[in-house]
């Protein structure tokens, strides 16, 4: 498919720019969305999301195109139905722009402000990054959401989308920018990189002269190969192998919808359950139920010898279970005899995702939601819940696996920084 | 020097720790500081502030090694100075141990709160790192700062020093940790490298599978090393090419009083000033009052082309002038013939850390808060007070030039994260 892609590039492009070219155009314009007024930004979005409506059908024809190349490839289906844009869902990327436009303006907010003995004001005011970069897979709505993620933070974006999406991206990208031309805007600052071949991805996350930091989203490969090769500031995303602890003293009903959900409901995400590890003491009764309610929805279980026990028809599961984020619907089980035994196999085994907890124990919540090292720790309640849109963010960037800088579903504050302004009337340091 | 350190690592130790055996001895102790109480940590603190004085003279004897080895190896008498550990400084070693003490312990602070619609509580909470790495130069003062300011933020820490304070950074850590064994605590939380070989650092800074965070501390050299080789996520800190802008509107006393502190309190730090912007309008006047007052303070002048018409005697700056961060008694001048010129200058040659404006002219310092790119933007006030000591934050990690995570003085929040806790009562995702 890159093959595919770089050819067609080759055939129709006379001059393709370099990914440091076109990170340097984002640069040099970066002033244009730092320097523009909340209504400003709140009005080009607002038209943004007109105009995906109405260029629909420019959309949706460079769409058919990459629909097109992705089926001569042999792209998998469910890759294909990512790729597929239509009426409805530019509706629904329409949509969450203006969701974007109804949250508050995050630049200039004072974060801290405070006076020195010697008279100094300090000052700790909320300031866009500069640039970021976001490299994603197959989804072309993350092109319009991450363009009207940084419109709203005064940022300037540089992004990499898979080969495969190329022409729908563009598509989208071009028609942002003719909103931004028409108000007379330097729509520079938006950049769609046009070398998607495998090692610009290297040559674009080394982008230390231009870019403040760079976002992957997409497959653990990419992922590790981002950290990896990056010298520019980088958040990590994405990877849950998350897990649902039923207790001994858990509601068995709860935990069972909680399970079916967390497991079921869209097992394809990262926030999507893998692993159950369930007291032993009450493994004879959750088990069976547990069993039937999901083989009815086509969930494999596998699970570890004390499981199998109990749960004779299911497979064992293999060391290699522990660690896989199955994406699939695919259910590893393990029986603990002890909170604590469920907490080191968390330690061991979690990916800082999410973790949750069912219990009717104060205690036991307690000690859950303080030893866990997660990024979010939920008692009574399905780690699905683990979103930017669940938690009320208003717009997705990611979900950071990491400890720097943002921690968990990152909103449009993680797209900022601050500065410190300090205010003398001639102050030195003795 | 490294190598007759190595020399004297090979000859006096049966078998070297490595660096993943000592990163993975603190993993494996993250918890003894993450769970220790309040009252705890600051008593701790306490013991180890008066252990520092009471142990003095082994402390000093092991310094003196450090102190032949460096004579031997013909260190420069600056950095044998830096490595010089006498009474009174490990008694101010000892206080500055103490004002950690009376922080507030950041761990378990709310960072917000709210309830969604759904009735699922959440709760982002301040939370340790784990485990931080922190590779630093010659002075051995940091070692007891970074093992007080780990134990204070609930953190376990990786330390790295230099070759040539390794005999000093020993006795240091073995006597906090002796102040742990003391209480029955494990210490193996606080490693300090033995492998310091050239080498080293770069498996130190691949160490993803234990440490969160590492900063390094010291040349740029060794930054841009370490930003280069790191996969653990790392905080660039130090480099400083820090201007002061002399508008027109600038009363000229605070102007050069401002001028000279900047430059000559102590220009060894990031934080002094290495060139100054002068609008032509005030040149003829500030420029010989600025030649007598800094030439009699032995400081070197390099101009631009403008300024030696005016200070006929003086070097002309070159190109690489502008980029310099001199950390020395040299002073690099520039007319401007506005304030966008002194802008753009800034914007080209900054370094991200620290700006000054001097000016009466309210619009003159607004536009210049506004649109300079760096951690802190002063107004008629010293570049020297960009310190985390001098903005009251009572601990000094390092001055963040980068922008993700920490910007500018970084207190001892900044070494610290958060965790979301999520209280449901049974919800499901619709």
């Amino acid at each position: 498919m890159v093959f595919r892609q770089e050819l067609y590039l080759h055939q129709n492009r006379i001059s393709m720019k370099t990914v440091k070219e076109q990170c340097k155009l984002s640069y040099d314009a970066r002033l244009v969305p730092q320097q523009m007024p909340t209504d400003l930004k709140n009005n080009l979005l607002t038209d943004i999301s007109k105009a995906l409506t109405t260029q629909s059908n420019f959309i949706i024809n460079e769409n058919k195109k990459d629909i097109k190349n992705g089926i001569e490839s042999k792209l998998s289906s469910a890759l294909l139905d990512r790729l597929l844009l239509t009426e409805e869902r530019l509706s629904q990327m329409a949509q969450s722009i203006l969701d974007i436009v109804s949250l508050e303006d995050p630049i200039g907010t004072i974060l801290a402000e405070w006076t020195r003995p010697n008279g100094l004001h300090i000052k700790k005011i909320r300031v866009p990054l500069g640039v970021f970069g976001m490299i994603y897979e197959a989804r072309p709505n993350v092109t319009a959401d991450a363009i009207a993620i940084a419109i709203k933070t005064g940022n300037a974006v540089v992004l990499r989308g898979s080969a495969s999406a190329y022409h729908s991206n563009s598509a989208i990208t071009e028609t942002i920018k003719a909103v931004l031309e028409a108000r007379d805007l330097n729509p520079n600052f938006i950049q769609l990189l046009e070398d998607v071949s495998r090692d610009s991805v290297k040559d674009f996350v080394q982008m230390t002269d231009y870019l403040s930091l760079v976002i992957p989203r997409g497959s653990s490969q990419l992922i590790q190969h981002v950290v990896n090769t990056a010298t520019v500031p980088c958040i990590e995303t994405g990877a849950g192998v998350c897990h649902i602890y039923v207790d001994k003293d858990a509601n068995l009903d709860k935990a069972l919808a909680i399970i079916d959900n967390a497991k079921t409901q869209r097992p394809s995400v990262c926030n999507s359950c893998e692993t159950v590890l369930i007291h032993e003491s009450i493994a004879n009764i959750i088990l069976p139920k547990l069993d039937t309610l999901l083989t009815t929805k086509g969930v494999e279980l596998r699970g570890c010898e004390k499981t199998t026990h109990i749960l004779t028809r299911i497979k064992t599961a293999t060391d290699i279970d522990w660690d896989t984020e199955y994406n699939d619907l695919i259910l590893s089980i393990r029986l603990v005899s002890s909170l604590n035994e469920a907490l080191d196999h968390i330690a061991k085994h979690g990916t800082m995702h999410s973790e949750s907890i069912i219990s009717n124990n104060p205690d036991a919540l307690e000690t859950f939601v303080q030893s866990v090292d997660a990024s979010t720790v939920f008692t009574n309640a399905s780690t699905r819940f683990a979103d930017g849109g669940e938690f009320g963010f208003g717009a997705e960037i990611g979900i950071s696996t990491q400890k720097l800088h943002a921690r968990g579903p990152m909103g449009i504050n993680e797209l900022t920084t601050y500065k410190y302004i300090v205010t003398g009337d001639g102050q030195i340091r003795p």
